[in-house]
């Protein structure tokens, strides 16, 4: 059973922890649940593409994305069935941005959550193939879900719509368009906050608006839990970027120290690690503050952003 | 002014022709139209990705997956503005799905449509990206599509649902992962016949049922269009493959020979030019029967079945 929301309001983190960990768990264990029912037992013909893109789902990843859309439904009213294969709609994409970043023309990373990466794996046609079918899988979910009598077939295009904007163009795909455009160059602040906004936080966003439409939200909601996401999607990149410096390979379950092997341009880089941190406090304390006017429905949401910046991997 | 539909009946292909020359100029006029209004004029760090998108995308395309979907909308009584967001959306998937086909990973193609493939001009990482964008960019103009009045929700959801399934993993995706599989192989019929379905028909196929869903078609409809577009669909993959050996590149604007060199499992290469031309014939006559009893609304439809297997290129 789900306790967390009625925790007293405690802003200690540390009492929070063992709260957040349940919470996490049994959202994690509900979404890889849903994700297992997403691809038929692969035979014939159809085997081989479904097992690379089920390699790559199932390689253990951390569910964030899919996590956010439920806690956002959640601190609306709504549960999680409800946004269920929205919410796993989301991993698939985060899970295809991964195969093609990690693809020889892009980043040509060999391992990935400690996994040798999907081109090593099964090649990079078939690796390139795979993203390309994780992708388009997620709209197909995504579109094929109303049949639920609780979803509103307007809501559904509305999130459909705006989960294709925050990872094309002019979301996902433009930030890391930028991201590779500034490798081995020296990128001011702004280039690396464009190709954090877009290239992380646009996804992270998307996640949660998408919870709260599903689960009803007013307009206003939206609009506050849209603030949270940017800000806490901001914040999960400057993480991402000071692991990379600061972790060690075996806990991330990548090579650490890459960004600055390849040049890329981080916020560390830029601005150094203290400032890096000092900014992702002020984005947690943003985040948190957009939702102040929530219940302690949104409890799960608050503790997420605050480990956020305590994750070590 | 469209007069297609309203010319005398007859089976000539020849009197056909000039009517629906004309049909499909004005059609292809009003789709190359509507995709110019897609992309903004670009600018800042976006520039560079939105670029090499339409690089592709005005090419030099023929079209015939948009105009098929209007011509299926027509031929229920449909017209073409409804239904042009999902025409232009079938445009940008094919194309995302040519950038990809033609990387080095897949089959390594230098030209296309008579111009240098898009990561020939733009390099690996951003032609990947590009065509990343167009796939997302489709699915984003789709769901947006719904504040037309005369389209409902519910039905859009389905040809989201339609479109993704055919040409994702289950579809055009998985196609392409078996055509990989058996380059360089001996493969049967089957096989060719498997690829043939999910790489080219499945997304034509979509693309009159889109149509035809969108202009409120009946059940019974839809499955004759649904007929009339698989058959179409496997005689253009025959064209492909008929063409690759018996025209040239000035004519196709891609290298010829290509399918041999590759070893590519094709039907001349399994049945013959001879066979292949049969079942063509057989494939089109079929698309046709299934139309049997749609009126002359259908005649664009039954023209470009024939023209199918006639084209130059």
């Amino acid at each position: 059973m789900f306790k967390f929301p009625s925790i007293s309001n405690t802003s200690s983190t540390k009492k929070m922890q063992p709260d957040l960990e349940a919470y996490i768990e049994a959202r994690r264990n509900a979404v890889d649940k849903a994700l297992h029912k997403i691809f038929p037992t692969a035979s014939g013909h159809a085997a081989q593409i479904i097992e690379a893109m089920e390699y790559s789902i199932f390689a253990g990843g951390k569910r964030l994305r899919p996590i956010l859309c439920i806690a956002a439904a959640e601190a609306v009213g709504g549960n999680s069935s409800d946004v269920m294969p929205v919410a796993c709609a989301l991993e698939l994409i985060h899970t295809y941005s991964l195969i093609h970043d990690d693809l020889p023309a892009m980043d040509d990373d060999d391992l990935r959550r400690g996994k040798p990466t999907n081109h090593k794996v099964f090649g990079e046609a078939l690796a390139l193939l795979a993203g390309d079918g994780l992708l388009t899988q997620a709209f197909h979910l995504m579109a094929s879900s109303g049949g639920e009598p609780s979803t509103d077939s307007r809501v559904l295009l509305k999130v459909i719509s705006t989960v294709a904007e925050a990872v094309g163009h002019a979301g996902m795909v433009g930030g890391q368009v930028v991201d590779m455009h500034f490798q081995g160059k020296q990128a001011e602040l702004d280039a690396v906050q464009f190709i954090h906004r877009h290239k992380t936080a646009a996804l992270i966003k998307a996640s949660v608006v998408s919870g709260a439409m599903l689960a009803g939200a007013a307009d206003r909601q939206i609009e506050a839990i849209s603030l949270y996401g940017e800000k806490t999607g901001l914040a999960f990149q400057i993480s991402d970027d000071i692991l990379d410096l600061e972790s060690d390979s075996l806990t991330l379950g990548k090579k650490v120290g890459a960004d600055i092997r390849m040049g890329k341009a981080t916020y560390p880089a830029v601005v150094g690690v203290e400032d890096s941190k000092r900014t992702q406090s002020h984005l947690i304390e943003d985040a948190l503050m957009a939702l102040e006017t929530f219940d302690r429905l949104a409890d799960p949401l608050r503790a997420i952003a605050r480990y956020v910046i305590e994750r070590k991997k």
